[in-house]
């Protein structure tokens, strides 16, 4: 069931492509940065490879996770006459990724899927494990499935022209698989912080390799998030998605949100007793390293009521029988899934406390 | 993977439910038949039971088959708070369980399903295996996924009401069973044929679990249509789907098209040397106790050009590289998948012979 994970250069990717069974024929699916910035270099690539290739372009928005977007992209595959036999390679970030694995996964009940990330978030985390999704007007990825690509390709020399701040949000999933089971790399992470940011090369690709390894351990044993395994991969995001929601999406990357997260969540599990003062005050030290805009925290964290931060988490789908779940630490490196009721009171705290460390 | 298929009353269901380990809690799948038929008779057996309960309608035609559909749907599965813990339940025939299908298997990542059919033809061919699909405005059953059923649950009694037309088109997939690779039953299809269509408890059921029983022989070995094993299941589909296309699935029901589309197969599997004049007489004679419409059988069978049929045959989604593969009799309960090209000539002689027998 589990995909393969490969780390390789791109002008590589017609070799792996056959070498995992796969017919020269492809399907490509771009945002319209991906295809501005990597098609020349990869339609050559294939080109010399003798690789048949069609190309489809989707706007660089969360917008383009769209029933109406799969619509319109299944036509084009059937007009194009993308068949069982064609693979479809996704080339971009999680929106790209998200897209093409509910592509992959519904067309002709299944066609193979390449992941190619090219953004620190989906290299880490969101090209890994197989989970895709579309929206619907009254939710956020409510619509996918879990599906497997074939392999994922990582290629760090697409971070070159990547923003800064994307760098950063991605580095904080990667600051959430050392703060849920792996310690070790949380000191690494402290201590490799500012090379990976400058994206020296093989400090990049230690944090990727280790991210990867972490999610797999998790994703391998708990593929369809039945055994509450998975749910550990969670751990700030009840919070995280609470401020997205608020915010619509519109104010935090991804990783901005789930960083502000961790740290209620790791606030709650001191509070909670679970983890002591120099553990969370770690954490906190760690999390101010990220630099999130002043203007966004006062207006989309500070300025937001602890209140309309819980209401917000109380309609998250991961919600079960009308308890949400929470994620906590035990220590650093080692979280679960907490099945009691945790009060309004004790949430209420730990955002605050969350507020305190960033302001 | 592969579900059970449970034959009951459906004053069982609840036992059943929860002995497949699902939660007391269904959202109901009708179409608007099947809703006036049968809605009272299960809401009472569910309320006794304790179970909750929401139900959504939607049109008793292919049309409802579509994104616009499932996007709606999504949507008041949203509002009426159905979670992953809530179980899919498609009360109906092909349409809805196809729908039905669909969205279980994409809603929330999958929730789990369980179908009760309600045709003949649902419950010996559609409701079992885990094939679901959507309609694109390009191509029937484009979108769709391999999502098995916790379970499908099968009561004869629900066959009451439907018209005989449909009993004879799910007749028709039994008929296949038999001739791709069960020999005996066809002896019993011939002997018990009058009984089974009158709707005799025993004759019916028996039909209907031989059936079943062939499918899942087929079923369990290449689940997701991969070995070349499940394609014996369209014997007769590749010269059906044409005439149904041609038709735009608005003469024939798929029973009949896959009937006369099994003619033409045998003819050719005659032509090709492959069996007998015996075989392909005993076959022939026995669709026509099928009662089709002969009026429909002129306008969209004999009428049709043989060089049309074929036309259409060459955009079937299951052709490979190119080449239309058919199914093909060694013997009767013998089918095989062809790899070689079949002619032109032969294709069409094929055809004018079905007409032949017909007319």
């Amino acid at each position: 069931m589990l995909h393969h994970v490969v780390f390789s250069s791109f002008y590589t990717f017609n070799d792996v492509l056959l070498s995992h069974g796969l017919s020269p024929k492809v399907a490509l699916l771009f945002d319209r940065n991906t295809h501005r910035l990597f098609s020349q270099q990869i339609f050559q690539t294939f080109h010399q490879a003798n690789i048949a290739q069609s190309s489809f372009v989707v706007p660089a928005s969360e917008s383009a996770k769209s029933l109406r977007t799969a619509e319109r992209l299944y036509g084009e595959f059937i007009k194009n006459g993308i068949d069982r036999a064609t693979a479809l390679v996704a080339v971009g970030g999680g929106v790209v990724g998200d897209l093409g694995g509910f592509l992959a996964a519904s067309y002709l009940r299944g066609i193979p899927l390449a992941q190619v990330p090219t953004t620190l978030l989906a290299m880490v985390d969101s090209a890994i494990g197989g989970k895709v999704a579309i929206n619907h007007p009254l939710g956020k990825n409510m619509i996918g499935f879990f599906y497997a690509p074939v392999f994922t390709f990582i290629d760090v020399d697409f971070l070159a022209t990547l923003p800064k701040r994307d760098i950063y949000s991605g580095l904080a999933e990667a600051f959430k698989y050392a703060l849920i089971q792996d310690a070790p790399f949380f000191d690494r992470l402290e201590s490799q912080f500012e090379r990976v940011v400058s994206l020296e090369r093989a400090a990049v690709e230690q944090v990727v390799k280790r991210s990867v390894k972490n999610k797999l351990r998790v994703v391998k044993r708990d593929f369809k998030e039945t055994l509450g395994l998975r749910a550990l991969l969670n751990f700030g995001h009840t919070f995280g998605h609470a401020l997205e929601t608020l915010s619509k999406y519109r104010a935090f990357r991804h990783g901005e949100a789930v960083l502000i997260g961790m740290l209620c969540a790791s606030a709650l599990s001191k509070n909670l007793g679970l983890i002591d003062d120099a553990s969370l005050s770690r954490i906190a030290r760690f999390a101010k390293r990220f630099p999130i805009s002043s203007r966004l925290l006062k207006r989309h964290f500070f300025d937001v009521e602890e209140s309309a931060m819980e209401s917000a988490m109380q309609s998250d789908k991961k919600k079960e029988r009308g308890l949400i779940r929470f994620v906590l630490l035990r220590a650093i490196g080692e979280a679960f899934l907490c099945n009691e009721k945790i009060s309004s009171r004790d949430i209420r705290r730990a955002i605050r406390e969350a507020k305190r460390f960033l302001k």
